[in-house]
């Protein structure tokens, strides 16, 4: 842990009383993304109430925005700042950006004793296959989506991804 | 499966033909949000290459309009339906988002084998413990982030989530 590495997830601690305490926007959770020069190339702060928005955690606020700012999808040599660890959604949203590495401060049991948050509810539930999840999944017409995919396969100038 | 649900589901199909033959905004995925109605209360594809957004998932899209729409970040007796089995971001935010059933068709092992994704892997990693993923993390200062937590328990009138 470098004086950097202190001074970045500081920015994200602040960002998370900013958006709690202050703005009163949603939970305890701020985040900062730094690129391979060292420097932040996005901050995002938990905003759920605020916006009506499940999805706007701070790490997933930050990840968008570095994304428009760099021109692409993917953040691969970037780093990312949580004063949290990330829950489920933000860590796989961290990997479709490739992001490289994670420094997190509070932990999932802390977020859930201080502010009774789901995460580890949610980690327990992905461990499971889809179909035995508390949130039942059911599976139908998968040919008729396959066959979808199947034209995507073939086509020819394909979008990458 | 009844009939309104081979509807809806192929609804969502026909949103990830749309998105990744026609529009080539991403890859084949749409997905549907139905309230207890039984009535479409929002759509969504994906569209991370055009947006340049890796969070701009379908069922992403679908859950975010859908809450703007109620007014709320939960969407409790809501149905979603995805084309493709949920990757760990997705199905995350609709555990967030209290999303009573999902129903989908193509599964992650589909989006592997005809447009090469990543869901398996990630599935993979977050069944580890954080700091032994392949995105390597690491806890720092929780001490200085946990001190909000405490100001924010103890704080009158917060913001409940």
């Amino acid at each position: 842990m470098t004086e950097k590495d202190k001074t970045f997830m500081r920015r994200a601690i602040e960002l998370s009383a900013e958006t709690a305490l202050v703005k009163r926007a949603g939970g305890v959770f701020g985040a900062v993304i730094v690129d391979k020069n060292g420097e932040i190339l996005a901050e995002g702060a938990n905003r759920v109430v605020a916006e009506n928005d499940p999805t706007w955690h701070g790490e997933m606020e930050a990840i968008r925005k570095a994304c428009k700012k760099v021109g692409s999808f993917k953040l691969d040599d970037c780093t990312l700042y949580s004063s949290a660890e990330c829950c489920p959604m933000c860590a796989a949203a961290a990997y479709w950006a490739g992001i490289k590495k994670v420094y997190f401060a509070a932990t999932v049991g802390d977020a859930l004793e201080y502010g009774n948050f789901d995460d580890t509810m949610i980690y327990a539930e992905l461990k499971k296959p889809t179909t035995e999840r508390s949130m039942p999944a059911e599976q139908i017409l998968r040919e008729e989506a396959v066959a979808v995919w199947t034209r995507y396969k073939n086509m020819p100038g394909k979008v990458q991804y």
